[in-house]
């Protein structure tokens, strides 16, 4: 078992990866504070771990919410069936909240916990490949509204995340393609070394090989805790971590939510972003096409869906949380391994980029 | 004009309080980081207030949102409109959000700042008496739940408080005695010199003193801000704020939210909680009464609503968000001054309370 450190002070907290650690029970219960639990879960994960981890609570006083599984249902409407279910079960302050599911679940019981009774405890444990080196890290919490993607939420931290990379054995290729691409962006962001480990490693990575696996989480959630702990709150270089993320959201937003997976979506969005790194001369023709064959490689879309066009980007981006008093950032690319947030590129270049990916 | 500080480390604000200190525009503008603002405020206030406090923001992009007014409105529902707004008008993350009302708008305002897009800056202008010596200070939003009230919010602090005693001159007589409610309570709560000036002076407070209004709300939020900078997200002490509180909760929802104000069920609760603290021996019935007085003599009631009984309370009280692993837990007076949160009361002791104030 490996074992990270989010330093954030007095809101630091472990991750622990490793194959069937979900079984250790003591791990787990270290991590509750009171009596009471709320493990909160999706109707696709449920029938997989649910029962499972339930019997790792007993001597607990434990509820659990099974949630429609999906992007598209989360909404207020989907968080406040949790809410009713906390307070019909009379569950106070001291309640600890659990995710069991993917970035959904782990993003609204993150919510939800930052919200009931303005705060409880929650602890991560996530099932898919994309929450475990992405959502799971770093207390980003949040709904969607119809405007727009996490546009409300919470920082809020959890007190333990328990990454347990045996769950990835009943995870479907399209969702292992997805996380793959939150992994290839910690390599394209911060860490030149560690794509070309992914270059080497990617047919390995894809087939699931374990130890390979472990690695690569464990890489991305150090770089990821790394950045955390350099700015909780995204007043600067946390907003790295949205690299394909704008385009990426103007995709799942024009498609409707739950269409595009998000890893797929911040695939396409990082092929865009390497693009316009290049247009402005940042990286070469050969950079970028070498990090588009990669994303490629990880089974994933390097262009946005047929049909979306400039103006369509342009539309939905423009609500994006990195604009600024009216400005447009974007993340993008100094070099490989090297990102930056940055309005320095004309609105010609973009749109430049976006008509060139019309189809 | 006088000015508090709040102490809490990168979340400390100031409070400033005085008559007219609206039409100080700079004042305001100082407390602005970015280009956007949005006025909240209901529909109460607005015919009031609302096109003065527009004119001090001239220069900036301004949306303004008027809510329908009362309690009966503190839902997520109602919160969907100001989110709404800020999406359609394009307010991004550094934007401010201005509460422009009682403690129902200062309340709901600040969630909305917590939660848009995670957390934007907002400035608290409230314009009741209840809400300048309470809930603009310290922190708390949130929004109620059909099984409880302020079920939902988050611990986020305002960049400033501005208190313009002028807003009190259009103020119904019902809603001073509500918010002289609030007073008293830190009179019995932590001060009993500050007790004893009000027991002088509640007939010229009634009547609005400019002096001793401005006295009676430096006093209160000086000692709500010295709680709150030692205990800011009530893990302790700062529970003692809420004497009368789980009481007048219970009585609130029992009648539904907007019928009794709350700073007329907290008068009630503090009656009732003055009670117990006597039965228990930790005060005398000489103290009790006096309390009791000052509460009458404020225009507020001492005893709940009749046909409320004490399976009513019993049963309300047990989502109070001071219950901790199924413990209730009260705030009581050990004497004039000086409040504890205890659970140190036998359920024989809070029932006979109860059922003394049957009517």
């Amino acid at each position: 078992m490996q074992c990270l450190k989010v330093d954030l002070a007095d809101r630091s907290y472990p991750i622990y990866i490793g194959a069937g650690i979900l079984s250790d029970e003591a791990l787990l219960q270290r991590h509750i504070a009171g009596r009471q639990v709320c493990v909160v879960t999706d109707d696709t994960v449920a029938p997989l771990y649910l029962e499972s981890l339930l019997q790792k609570l007993s001597g607990y006083r434990v509820t659990s919410v099974v949630l429609p599984t999906g992007e598209a249902y989360k909404n207020w409407s989907t968080l406040q069936q949790v809410f009713d279910v906390l307070l019909a079960e009379r569950h106070d302050r001291r309640t600890t909240l659990i995710a069991l599911g993917g970035g959904v679940i782990g993003d609204m019981t993150g919510f939800a916990a930052a919200c009931y009774q303005r705060g409880v405890d929650f602890i991560q444990v996530p099932t898919t490949l994309l929450s475990q080196v992405d959502s799971s890290v770093g207390g980003k919490t949040g709904i969607n509204h119809p405007a727009g993607k996490n546009m409300l939420g919470a920082f809020y931290q959890p007190k333990a995340v328990l990454i347990d990379t045996d769950s990835l054995r009943t995870l479907p290729e399209r969702e292992v393609s997805a996380g793959l691409a939150e992994i290839i962006k910690y390599g394209l962001i911060r860490d030149a070394d560690f794509l070309a480990w992914l270059e080497r490693n990617m047919a390995a990575l894809r087939a699931l090989d374990a130890s390979l696996v472990t690695y690569a989480i464990e890489r991305s959630c150090s770089i990821k805790a790394e950045v955390v702990a350099a700015d909780e709150r995204e007043g600067g270089v946390r907003a790295i971590l949205n690299l394909g993320h704008t385009f990426g959201h103007a995709i799942e937003a024009h498609q409707g939510y739950g269409s595009w997976l998000h890893g797929e979506a911040v695939g396409a969005g990082m092929a865009m972003a390497l693009d316009l790194s290049c247009r402005l001369g940042w990286i070469t023709d050969a950079e970028r096409n070498r990090g588009v064959a990669l994303i490629s490689a990880a089974g994933l879309p390097t262009v946005p869906p047929s049909g979306m066009v400039a103006a369509d980007f342009e539309r939905l981006m423009s609500v994006d949380k990195k604009v600024l008093d009216g400005q447009l950032r974007l993340v993008l690319l100094r070099g490989m391994g090297e990102a930056v947030v940055t309005a320095e590129f004309t609105a010609d270049a973009l749109r430049q980029c976006l008509v060139g990916f019309e189809q």
